[in-house]
């Protein structure tokens, strides 16, 4: 029974003797959940129940006003918890944990069968105790949002915080993330930096910890080891690579985009093998990684406004002009095209001193302007060519290119210019990448 | 050397007394091209000449002023042309070629390295004779157009000529189309008939058909024979399904999309295996076809204003708003999201009439907006959930949905409603699809 005081862990429990290893029904609303009491270690939230649930998956609650305990059993084997830190800790590696939100750091809220971000690292260090086991984590919260919700000041912010903890000095960085737009973060933080003496992990989990099939605590440990054990210095994602538990794939920042709704595979590589593998042995290289540098050092901001729009049948200019602020970034169809009759309105927006770079919506391939009528008037209207860059990397990029250049035409070479894998120089003309097979 | 007056082939080649079999290099400006003059058929355009290149290839040049020819080798072997029609024409089944535009009906404007459209079928059955021995084609120009440049009209149009094509008696329909935009219509034309009596093949190039490496005359083929040797009746898709010679995938309306920008294999039929496969032997099915009915009925139209919007990171209400007309659908990210903050913005879209509908720009898995709260925002505000289907798909089936139903209401059943393949129903809550692998 909670007090009528802010409820606690403790307290809650305590209403009813409940000890670690004891099974107890916690009723809220018209809802119950059931599980076994786990003990507390020194990240615990003080408002946080664990429950070993029968699925053998822990979950956190948030103890709420109103929530009601029943014990249902006494004196079970309190379920198996590692320490909260290793006997070993002090040879660990020490990996920054920086906190956004998102479905690896979610507890369900299980009035309404919804789930909420995690409202500290520590209950997620409670739910995914594993991951302690590799590294020395420094866990910190940055902000707690949606991946949805996020924008280039969100970017900036991330940066600003994988700078400072490798100001004091961490081997890696982890950054738990929504999956809905990893891919963006990924690609900013790639930018955001011209050296970076250790790995910047991004990971995320399509499936909430109470889930059975949940891969919260499979990704976060992977990502915890590839930020512990390897020393590549760039930003990557972590995520599951197939159906399986056994191996999950490292993803260079601007390749990987989420390819489906709730699969854990969902990211995928495009156009291009992943990095690198993670299997329970091993951390293993498709391609060699970046060495890391000696020191960190940023590169640029974000603080530049720009639109990202899709082309379709019957889109019309108002779209584009929508979208269009500093920069626009099109996904177009095909080789990188618009209808024909808004090669005109591009050609205004240029002359107003947006810059317009034209990707595709086909994502895998690269644009070539010069083949079609279409694509031409495009590029004589003033429109860049990003190449085989994905849409939604080309847009970060854009971004990133118009706010650390001092002039468009900086801007433009920026953007032009391979910054880290999300581009490839073209090697020829005309389809020079199945040529290349 | 071309007259003062209108050019035409016959004209050209006189001017050097070049023959079929004879080499020729032509001179336009600064290019040129060789090859061997083709011989003439019923179908061959007056202002085109035809020739095979070294490649083996042929190409119609369309004879223009200030072109000149150079005869440069006589009396070679006539290249070998397959009559126009085949002796046992009578006994083939008849089949419409409706002309669109695009890269199959292709011819190099060599000054620039351009492709434009061909000007007539009869130069598609110029360059692609093969295509010929299948079936009797009935070809007619419905437009002239890239497909980038294509609209919902188009796809009223094209409805009209399939409808017509039907009831004089044809046993299938091809439809020859830009690829930039094939899935779109490939999902219109599914949508337009409640009853078809054969099956209507959309099929299109990513190569030109003066390129060495072109699938403009295997895809063509590989069409008509599934036009003329299935009774399928529904509409779908024919491409090159791997980088091999050897098979064409047939993929179903609404589950294609077009998915790199220049690979012959570039459709793909996504989170479904394809219809069936099309081998120099035979035609494959891994999933039956409709059965054809007796006759063609139409059903629908496609008049109504939609927009497309996907959403990214800074996306603003703007952005959605030029986008919202009578509809719009918003490619989310993840299970169907937008951000938060534009909840408000789908609400007062809704109350003002249009109608919402959110897909996934993850492209394969379903929408679930019972998740997150982001997501039951969204379905508070009045979205819809476009399930399984393709943001291009749903952008199609809004536009069918509202311009074919007598109110709002209708209109939203309508688009609900699995109607083809483009929407499966759901299973289960949460993840049904991998649940079910």
């Amino acid at each position: 029974m909670s007090t009528d005081q802010a409820s606690s862990a403790d307290q809650l429990l305590a209403s009813v003797d409940a000890e670690p290893g004891d099974r107890v029904r916690v009723h809220r609303d018209e809802d119950t959940l059931e599980g076994r009491v786990m003990p507390r270690h020194g990240f615990s939230d003080p408002d946080v129940v664990v429950l070993k649930l029968d699925s053998g998956y822990n979950i956190g609650l948030r103890v709420d006003e109103g929530d009601e305990v029943e014990r249902l059993e006494t004196g079970g084997e309190a379920p198996e918890q590692p320490p909260a830190m290793p006997d070993d800790v002090d040879e660990l590696p020490t990996v920054a944990l920086l906190g956004t939100g998102g479905t690896i750091a979610s507890f369900v809220e299980y009035r309404t069968g919804a789930v909420h971000p995690a409202t500290s690292p520590e209950e997620l260090a409670a739910a995914v105790p594993e991951a302690f086991e590799h590294a020395r984590l420094d866990p910190e919260v940055v902000f707690e949002a949606f991946s949805e919700d996020l924008t280039p000041d969100h970017w900036s912010q991330l940066a600003d915080a994988v700078e400072a903890a490798f100001e004091r000095g961490v081997e890696g960085v982890v950054v738990t993330h929504g999956t809905d737009t990893m891919h963006y973060t990924a690609m900013a933080l790639e930018l955001a930096f011209d050296e970076l003496p250790g790995p910047v992990v991004l990971v995320g989990a399509q499936r909430s910890s109470d889930r059975p099939s949940s891969d919260a605590a499979t990704n976060l440990t992977s990502a915890v080891r590839v930020a512990a054990e390897t020393d590549a210095g760039e930003a990557m994602v972590v995520m599951h690579e197939g159906m399986s538990d056994e191996t999950w794939a490292i993803h260079a920042a601007g390749r990987a985009r989420k390819m489906h709704t709730s699969r854990r595979d969902a990211f995928q590589s495009l156009d291009h093998r992943p990095l690198g593998v993670v299997t329970d042995d091993a951390i293993e290289w498709n391609v060699e990684p970046r060495e890391p540098a000696d020191r960190v050092q940023r590169s640029g901001s974000f603080d530049a406004d720009v639109g990202l729009v899709h082309s379709y049948p019957g889109i019309d200019a108002d779209e584009i002009r929508a979208a269009a602020r500093d920069g626009l970034v099109v996904a177009g169809t095909g080789l990188g095209h618009l209808p024909s009759h808004l090669a005109e309105d591009v050609d205004e927006l240029t002359d107003e001193g947006t810059l317009v770079a034209m990707a595709s919506q086909c994502l895998n391939g690269r644009t070539n302007m010069h083949v079609y009528e279409t694509g031409r008037q495009l590029v004589e209207a003033g429109a860049i060519e990003a190449g085989d860059m994905l849409p939604e990397t080309a847009y970060v990029k854009l971004v990133w290119a118009l706010a650390t250049a001092d002039d468009p035409d900086e801007a433009r070479e920026l953007f032009r210019q391979p910054q880290g894998r999300e581009q490839s120089p073209r090697t020829g003309f005309y389809y020079p990448r199945e040529e290349a097979r």
